[in-house]
């Protein structure tokens, strides 16, 4: 097809396919004569990749490139590809707040009793020492008593987020998933957090049910 | 106590004391003399909340007026105190994306089959709706599949977090727990569910375990 189609078949603009090129997030196309290239199907696929990764995920050019060089790595496994895509999206924290040593090893701690493979050196392992550092130091610190609950919360999101990437079979579409996936999801867990906090608060606080199940649905 | 006592109860500068009094978010003290005046408990406490909106919570000097204006009614119910602290630190969606109103639609339903009481007004409707129109305007409406898988982590999340508020006797102390809790258990939230999706992608695809649980801890 040519750059016209192509730009129909994504909505991106023509001037930003040639950007893209230029910026080499998406391969050239096939030179038909001196001035006419042609694309196929995989240029599709990979400027929705480029949309997803930039308008969903809020990635920047560089991130973008990053990812897909990890995506066109041959020999890297999956594995490490949607972790390479999980880390793009994921900033370090922007504060440091006292008391991070005693925070890091109460993650680690975590880490172990779930027998959860993943690195120290994932940035989230650090996000977590930063938001539980900064319950303790305003005097909060017993929030790590219910830990364990948003634990077994997020292993439960976390199977059935996989499970979905999983359906896709190729892993350009993979990456875009969890990119998407990773950014929506955290919007639907917060505002779905808030629902149900407003519920279990109607539960505790209106009628006194407290446990009760069912509800006026 | 004087100011200057109050001021390192708490760690907040004099000068800002003076202007959350003349904010009209902190009671003045008792005059003890022409320009002398006397704080207490009341004042540690209402600034210890004060700090935990603004720091935490990232509200405005009008927002906390907002939360202390419901937790100063002193015929609000509880519910409807942390409703309001919660609806402070819930900005309403900045996009609209086409798709609203089926999304809307696929929320009321959630709601209904969940049986959880909470208004249509509350703005996280609005943001669950913004997202899962998201999802399907890119082509990912099949999110919609795992959405129950939220819920319930999101219920099990909403009861912990609602029992830990429940410790606290005083509604102050209470409306503070709701938002440093809201605010910094998103944080610990996103980061957790990282580092499971790290650990569920290790038994993906690094072993095929597949389903299995333990790990190398």
């Amino acid at each position: 097809m040519r750059i016209g189609e192509l730009s129909r078949a994504t909505g991106v603009a023509i001037p930003t396919i040639k950007y893209y090129v230029r910026e080499g997030l998406l391969p050239a196309g096939r030179l038909t004569s001196p001035n006419q290239a042609s694309y196929d199907d995989s240029h599709v696929r990979r400027l929705r990749l480029i949309r997803g990764l930039m308008d969903v995920g809020g990635l920047s050019v560089s991130a973008v490139r990053e990812v897909l060089a990890a995506v066109d790595t041959p020999d890297e496994s999956v594995h490490k590809v949607l972790g390479a895509a999980q880390l793009a999206i994921t900033p370090p924290p922007a504060v440091t707040p006292d008391g991070m040593e005693a925070a890091r090893s109460k993650v680690a701690e975590l880490i172990r009793q779930r027998g959860w493979r993943v690195e120290m050196e994932n940035p989230a392992v650090e996000a977590l020492a930063v938001a539980l550092a900064t319950f303790r130091g305003i005097g909060r610190g017993e929030f790590e008593e219910i830990m364990d609950d948003y634990a077994d919360a997020c292993e439960r999101v976390a199977g059935a987020d996989l499970a979905w990437v999983g359906r896709n079979a190729e892993v350009d579409s993979m990456v875009e998933t969890v990119v998407v996936g990773t950014v929506l999801g955290d919007t639907v867990l917060m505002a779905m957090r808030r629902l149900a906090h407003a519920d279990a608060s109607a539960r505790t606080y209106e009628d006194g049910q407290g446990e009760g199940e069912g509800g006026e649905g």
